[in-house]
């Protein structure tokens, strides 16, 4: 048995009794029933996941998971590929959009260099918030032959599914998934394209920022990769290894080491919709533990999220990855629990009860 | 001049130059252009609103705006309606919905009655988040009648904005709005109907939870409540006092009063939309301050906000009001501030610029 074979066997589902429990307080709060909406729903789900009737979020870790992508080459991205270690720095320096969201919830940020294409040395020295699980220096161009191997799409994953569970020591209670790669909405496209049944086009947006030309050579590209490796897509692996990426494989691990272990798993945009997707593939029944935050203004992420049948919470038009997305959510699934926890029932606060209607 | 007709010639434009700056800042911050979406408008947003290029929220503060209505004789609501006084005494143990979510933003609540049909005897001691500010035990059943004399509903305006005055002495920041009011719904339809010409039951929805025969008859009430009344939907005053409350009044007032100080103000959902809509015919320039917070699962909120063309940040399926959904985007708009504030820029942390694209 290997690692990812034993969290797959271990996922079991949500916990109905400690849902149905936790639905009777909520409709014994001091409000009509089913007034607040998605939030109650929200609580109910954490409950079921947790299998706590009082879930508290005491620990928060959101994981940014960084790698580069070969076919960058190609000239998919707005970005020249060094951004992807540049912005690994500017995340150890605090400076980034992840940084500012996490730390207005009191998240801590995990940046693991999943595959950047170069050494990133100064980032080891005394970062705790910094893990070396460079499987690669970037993936192949998936033009020319597979992105990565099919032991490196099986190690990519299993390093995601450990970094939970180094995190279970620190009594993380909730995790957010996220990433950052110049150039990963291609293989996230492909990667979606795959398991979805659209065509590229229809799956591929403008990524950073790109032009209408290099967006047809984005679709050209991505087309090319799936006609040359043909990935097939009741093959989880085999797709990851084909047409994905070092960080999608491991936000992949990461939602079925969370699901193994019933830690509610916010995931972000469309990176992590693609790994999402290489994950409900290799275990449907980790759908159960995801919670979507947001829909991104990338085009694909929609059928990402309805092929997986997730509903997102928020809808900005956001597209920046890094796990931004996640952050916001991660407040309203607080709210959630306090919400829960915290309200008044009828009784306690001594209110009339609905009148009987004829 | 009365308070009100200052109130409305003092308040000015959007401060279009600080705008400008703020885009180049957002421009110029370690990230796609415009890839946090929403959260950057509402950052650009929040600057014109203040006319601070680095706005900062220290004191939040949230209205909950407490008022009975005559009209719940005709057996509008699912609830009696000595659950308003019931509720206003759970708001300032800390047990309701609006407390929880308040105070996992750090914002204040203050709890004001604006005319609620029961004396708070014990409500006034001591209880610095409580004012009174009753106009009235209630206002009169539309159905028979004017809901309020216009010099009450002058009053009840001009309340909101006394109300937004008090807290500037004490440094607020950022404002937002939320009710309590057994009954409210329907006066909220009424005006909703006015306002945008639709039919009653397009925008009457099932408020607390009534069932289909109490529906009807709560849209038999406001078609009997205009009919009779017949509110002129160019004399906003005269509209709040034929079909209106005092709450709604109140709502009105701390808009326009958040309008001329400069304070970005959050609305909540249907009964804040209708205090809007009241605000916003009086100072058509006041809809600028205006932040929609969510859209409401009560059918006549979305015509509300598109006749204000006001977008929503948040779309929860939530109806319970108090302000709750105002304290949910309220996280949101901090997070566009710190955003605005806390993240790097290319310069400052050395990241490659944009590809010039062909």
């Amino acid at each position: 048995m290997t690692l990812l074979s034993n969290t797959i066997s271990a996922i079991g589902p949500l916990d109905s009794k400690v849902m149905e429990k936790v639905q009777q307080r909520l409709n014994n709060l001091t409000k009509p029933q089913g007034s607040l909406g998605r939030l109650e729903e929200l609580a109910r789900h954490i409950a079921g996941i947790t299998g706590q009737e009082s879930p508290k979020f005491k620990h928060k870790v959101i994981f940014t998971l960084a790698a580069d992508h070969g076919v960058t080459d190609e000239g998919v991205s707005a970005y020249p590929k060094e951004v992807t270690s540049q912005m690994v720095y500017n995340f150890l320096r605090g400076g980034a959009g992840i940084n500012v969201l996490s730390k207005q919830i009191n998240a801590r940020v995990v940046i693991v260099d999943m595959g950047v294409a170069t050494e990133l040395e100064n980032a080891e020295r005394g970062m705790r918030n910094f893990k070396n699980c460079k499987i690669n220096h970037g993936t192949g161009n998936f033009t020319k032959g597979p992105a990565m191997t099919r032991s490196d799409a099986m190690k990519s994953i299993e390093t995601g599914i450990k970094l939970v569970e180094e995190e279970i020591d620190n009594g993380v209670d909730i995790i957010g998934t996220g990433d950052m790669g110049i150039g990963n909405t291609t293989p996230s496209s492909a990667i979606t394209s795959v398991f979805t049944g659209c065509r590229a086009e229809d799956v591929t947006g403008y990524g950073t920022g790109i032009n209408e030309f290099t967006w047809s050579n984005k679709v050209e590209s991505i087309k090319k990769g799936i006609a040359l490796n043909k990935p097939d897509s009741s093959n989880p692996i085999d797709v990851l290894a084909k047409v994905g990426g070092y960080e999608i494989g491991g936000i992949a691990g990461v939602i079925l080491g969370a699901a193994w272990h019933r830690i509610p798993v916010v995931i972000d945009g469309f990176i992590s919709g693609a790994g999402a997707l290489i994950a409900t593939n290799l275990a449907p029944q980790a759908k159960d533990f995801i919670i979507a935050s947001h829909c991104s203004q990338e085009r694909g992420h929609k059928y990402a999220l309805d092929n997986m049948k997730l509903k997102p919470l928020l809808d900005l038009n956001m597209r920046l990855g890094e796990g931004t997305g996640a952050a916001l959510a991660m407040s309203l699934c607080e709210s959630a629990i306090r919400i829960l926890n915290e309200m008044a029932t009828f009784g306690e606060a001594s209110i009339s009860e609905k009148i009987k209607e004829e």
